[in-house]
């Protein structure tokens, strides 16, 4: 974690915005960060992002949760992706709307499907209002949604009045080549409210993130109770961070932690493709944190963790990801955060703990 | 604003908390802030602060906002005090619950008219959910509860299941006598969730506030989806907040602020008394940052705002701070931004916005 470039950061804050960075903060958030963001964005999907299509959050997860307060009423249907980010389970669970399960393969989201299932709810009386998706690295799968996917999916969200509260969180993680188009850019007007972060770019605890949207949903959220209230969130580490960024220290670490989570990456596929041979798949993930392991027909995850706990080795069962109880069979395993000694021995960890647990042929 | 302070507060906390710091926070917020909090509330109020009754908070504003969030039902109703702070009802707005005024003479709230209120809601089948209120120094009349009323309030809360939000923001900007304890300190448990802030004792830049409440509500608060998805809310603020308190720099800006504002409000209650004589009237704030001031009765203050506009003064009428569109006759004067000459000037010119829209005799 950057803490000297955040040192340098914040002095070079204070020094440069004074007293300016403890008053109330512009609603959006700081002109210099909004900037730089459509600046870097340009640089990532090519499109512009205008200057009222942008506002600066405190991470997606707050982001998320204004979202579902300004633009849902109660009773609301709010599709989920599966598997998708277990917590944004819970944001939404925190709210009165009906979480639904959107349909899905092991491509990601069946947008034919979907359609079917929007028509469905509709005649059952239900307004279906939104759409949280991770089509981007998705968490846990690591896979990208296909460019064919993602058309389908924003004409019918266009079609349906659907708002899709697009989480982008890991597009700067891409290892292997450059993260396709957010939804938001290629959705028309309207249909998309994109969620970005510096939370796995520069540091979690900054709570610190950004969102594209319409001008109209833009608009909405910067005059809201909170933000007329309260002024933009998070302004002093806003400014902070505006700082780190005209410094040049955000793409230096972005740079660093591609290269180190790309080797961190190859060294768990390596040790799980020595340590659990056979009948184990998982997707290689281009971008993000995680391996999304699929065990053998009738292996319950769950039940996997406790055994793998005792031997030493941990990770999230897959049932999380799911609304629905689905997943028993799979887990997510996170390698950002470890050396690749230590990766490479708790993939041999793991390869024992399934072995204790597999019953004599 | 104490620049100086928090650059060496960041610097120093970056040195201290390290890489601890840019991870996610502990949910209740960083233990070191925590401790100091409990402490300071104790010099302030006497009574304890048990360590699972208090978290950090992103400020008022969204304090208020996640507790409706998490503590309310779609069609609940709020009762509202009044007048009260303007734009707590705009965050009140964002939220599928009714809104309703909790009946008050010039002394604050009336408790035995609201019992009856709360009773006839009941009969309508209208769930009464919660209560704001800035019961001390309150916006905008600068009047503090008396204490009967406020053991009136919290009984009839607890008795009625009614959830105070108490807006507990001015507490440090005592300028006569210390304030009285909070709601939530006379209260049974579970009946007041208080919330405290930075904003208006360090910087409303900063975003940080906290929240103390019975465990019940707080373990609930922790273990919201926002807060388990993103950890503490603001976590790089806080820390850097928890330095500046320990090197003992908050208590050196209360005092410097409370001296200040205390020489501002009295610099402005004396130019109205010499440029506005007659029958204007208003409270003396012994706290806070206002003045509210009421005009001869068929005198409406959003029609001299124009006027005084022209004239180089502005204030908020007090229609703002009502919902049913009383307060016509009032107006919110805030004396903290300007100097002493500033305010006798503004209230010159106030005086003659006054005269130029009386009629003659």
């Amino acid at each position: 974690l950057p803490v000297e470039a955040m040192a340098r950061a914040s002095q070079a804050a204070l020094d440069g915005f004074g007293s300016t960075m403890l008053e109330y903060g512009v609603n959006a958030g700081p002109p210099l960060l909004l900037n730089w963001l459509r600046k870097r964005l340009v640089e990532l999907e090519g499109g512009e992002v205008a200057s009222d299509q942008i506002i600066v959050t405190a991470g997606n997860s707050h982001a998320l949760d204004l979202l579902i307060t300004l633009f849902t009423q109660p009773g609301d249907v709010v599709l989920v992706e599966s598997p998708t980010y277990h917590l944004a389970i819970r944001v939404l669970r925190d709210h009165p709307v009906e979480l639904v399960t959107a349909p899905a393969d092991e491509d990601g989201i069946d947008v034919e499907r979907l359609a079917a299932l929007v028509q469905q709810l509709n005649r059952e009386g239900k307004r279906v209002r939104a759409l949280y998706i991770v089509p981007t690295f998705n968490n846990p799968t690591g896979l990208s949604l296909s460019d064919e996917r993602r058309r389908q999916l924003v004409e019918l969200a266009a079609t349906e009045g659907i708002l899709i509260l697009e989480d982008d969180v890991y597009r700067e993680l891409a290892y292997d080549a450059p993260a396709p188009p957010s939804l938001w850019q290629m959705a028309p007007e309207g249909a998309v409210a994109r969620m970005g972060s510096f939370s796995k770019t520069l540091a979690p605890g900054l709570r610190l993130g950004f969102l594209t949207a319409s001008r109209q949903i833009v608009a909405r959220i910067v005059d809201c109770g909170l933000l007329d209230s309260g002024g933009g969130v998070n302004h002093f580490t806003a400014c902070c961070v505006a700082a780190l960024c005209e410094i040049g220290d955000y793409t230096l670490q972005v740079e660093r932690l591609r290269a180190t989570y790309r080797s961190r990456r190859d060294a768990l596929l390596g040790a799980l493709q020595e340590r659990l041979p056979g009948e184990y798949r998982w997707p290689t993930p281009a971008g993000c944190f995680f391996v999304w392991l699929r065990l053998p027909a009738g292996m319950d995850s769950s039940r996997l963790l406790d055994v793998a706990c005792a031997n030493g080795v941990a990770f999230v069962p897959g049932r999380r990801f799911y609304l629905d109880g689905n997943g028993a069979s799979h887990m997510r395993l996170a390698f950002t955060l470890y050396t690749e000694d230590q990766l490479a021995d708790a993939a041999q960890k793991l390869g024992q703990a399934i072995r204790l647990l597999t019953p004599c042929p």
